[in-house]
């Protein structure tokens, strides 16, 4: 893991700067908050849900944000720092990390395609581009279509007009129709009663080769964690992907469908129009949900499910005919 | 209530020029037509649900559109012009008064943001301008985002890209996330076999301080009163807001819910997901909603319901068991 | 049938360069490939689903792509090419006629409003307007909005801002609103493991005179058909209208409702916010379809349906009760 390319990063911090109640009041140096598997030995961690008990075993994380239920599962080369609300706290210390990534203030580097050197790209009209946007070769931007600072774009792809994209990177022969906005802050924040508390985003999204995203579709950057769509998985119009998400391969998601935060899609799944799949679920490969349903448990390898709340095939049937 | 700053309004008529069939050939200048609240001694206003019966009682306006059936409940300063459609009549009276306000004609003052003067605000390319926008210090506006004429918009604002807001009222901290569009007229028309009668749209949109709205939202401006989207409220990705709709403070409206026209959700509610409320009704405060519920009747202060049609949580739990 | 104005068209093709492993080495020249309605005597069409054994029975095609089980209902004007994968074949030879229009491209040729001469329309600014399209006199295109090559417009339409139509057709006194995206390829696909092969898209949307499409709402082109919105239809904001669809006459379609491919809609229909409605189906004229519906099967005229799956008004009611 590499620097942050698309949030301004401060720090790295003392410990004490970090938590000032703590016992921990040592000089040590914290050089980056991550997620379980991505925390290297200089970086606080977070753990808060059983979840990710196989995460927590193996992070190399020097620290970690976790609960006493918790604790014991992280590895002895991780100190816990023991609080109340895991969340709560994740949050106050990324945005001291990264204080620009709560809110998605719009780029004010961009520049007309038109007086910046970028080769073997078409463009449109008033096409802007950020700062250190790269597009491959062969690739064709459509018409006030923005490109925000850092995006990387790969060879062959196709993106429509109207598109607005941030902190994303798309990979090669990649379709995005006319509309889209991909990249932006997802829906997470702490409730708070004059002012919520907005969840720093930090992560990007990434779509791998060959995807195609259909028109007016959006797609949230991760919060810790990136948001992914899979090599080969066609979106259809409308389709709305919250913040984490990660879409296997060879998926095909049909209008309208939408994900809440931080669900799993396995490869060759397939999704009919207006479905809505729950947050933090596990969606087996080879699964078929059914237009309309609503999806609120994990789901095994190959199983076909319909209905709301979802259930396998041969019971949604059974229960339409009593 | 000053004069619509939004709409061109004609007028002052005499009551014989708007009802020309009506036993009432008297004089009498009519100032306005507005609802029963916001109606003064010089206006016309209209009575058309039992809903409204308390309004009704203590409307200040010279003349009421109503029905024998609900005549008795106007008080004697208040005149019924008796009606068999009081829809019909009200629009067709609307539109008199209105004249532009039934169709969303781009705005045609529109100037870019670097050829007009307004201080301590920063924009990205090709922000567009109408005549007599007002917008407060600090606030961001992004690329190719298109604010009509007599829109306000507070201090330290966030508008994202391509948005286009009309008709609107803007408080401050607001977040606007990319792609919305705020202010357009509803989906109100009377079904007409050649040419639909569209309903003149004389409201605006009121966001008030710290709300958030996400990517690719739509709300729409009232017909004869305004939408508001209350304090504090977050509207997650692809919401569409229907005309009328009155969101109270700290809500949260998950992604691709819908609203259909004149609800009037209270303070505290948490929608999930792809939920839809239909229209015409009164959700109380610290109402919960479950993702995918299709809301259908009234829902009292502190319930959780969930279903289509939306049940009390217990009730919908025991139904999916069955 | 004219040529069609839209895509490039390759073309005439001997029939052995089509079907290289065909019995039908003839030196027989095809001009175009059509749908059995529109094929003329030089033509290809395709027969592939026992729901169009009339339109099959009268084609006038010279070759027909077709299953042994189904060449029988041609007449004998119209020689089968039998095949095993009827839309795989059509989906090859349709490329070879059409190379371009499996992936939407944005045009190249726009140029600003301001640079030619189309008299009598009022435009916004910066709205970018593409070879051989027309727009009648009295409409008025707002800001930023994209209209692309060979789109035809009528008289007194208006035309929000952000949009982009495409490869579409648009009647007299149509309102188009902000955010729309018209005219792009549908989501028609053959899933192959490491990159699906995309159908091509060569027909196009249909506006007729009178219709009102809302905010942000997306209509995909057909792919061997036009989709079609009927005179006097309104569709409310966030509608999803998949490729080949066909919506009749004075039609209301209310928010967030979406379509699946290919399904056909009578006159006066109603349909309630965030229905959805499945692919190839036939919904007669006057039914009204409940809010949050999803219908699955063919409904006749004049039925008021509801639920998930959508059955009869009174059904659902007692199912609701029980």
């Amino acid at each position: 893991m590499g620097k942050n390319i698309f949030f301004e990063q401060k720090g790295p911090f003392f410990l004490d700067e970090l938590f000032t109640a703590s016992l921990l009041k040592k000089k040590i140096k914290i050089f980056d908050i991550r997620n379980l598997q991505q925390a290297t030995n200089r970086d606080l961690t977070f753990f808060d849900h059983i979840n990710y008990i196989s995460l927590a075993k193996s992070t190399k994380a020097a620290y970690c944000i976790t609960t006493a239920r918790l604790k014991d599962y992280l590895p002895k080369t991780c100190v816990p720092i023991l609080v109340k609300n895991v969340i709560f706290e994740l949050c106050r210390v990324t945005r001291q990390f990264y204080p620009n990534a709560d809110i998605d203030s719009p780029d004010l580097t961009l520049k007309n395609s038109k007086k910046i050197k970028i080769s073997k790209v078409k463009f449109g009209n008033n096409v802007l581009i950020g700062k250190k946007s790269k597009i491959g070769k062969n690739s064709i931007i459509g018409s006030n279509t923005i490109i925000e600072h850092d995006v990387i774009i790969g060879d062959n792809c196709t993106i429509g007009s109207q598109v607005v994209l941030r902190n994303s990177l798309i990979g090669n022969n990649v379709v995005i129709q006319d509309g889209c906005k991909i990249g932006l802050k997802g829906f997470g924040f702490i409730p708070l009663k004059e002012k919520n508390l907005r969840f720093p985003h930090i992560g990007k999204v990434v779509i791998k080769d060959n995807a195609e995203i259909g028109a007016n579709c959006t797609i949230d950057r991760g919060s810790m964690d990136d948001t992914v769509i899979g090599k080969n998985t066609f979106l259809d119009n409308q389709v709305h992907v919250a913040h984490n998400i990660k879409i296997g391969n060879n998926c095909m998601i049909a209008g309208q469908v939408g994900f809440a935060g931080s669900t799993v899609i396995g490869d060759n799944v397939s999704i009919g129009g207006q479905a809505g799949v729950s947050g933090h679920l596990n969606i087996g490969n080879n699964v078929k949900i059914g237009g309309g349903s609503g999806v609120v448990k994990d789901i095994k390898d190959g199983t076909v499910v319909m209905g709301y709340p979802a259930v396998v095939l041969k019971e949604f049937i059974r229960n339409s005919k009593k």
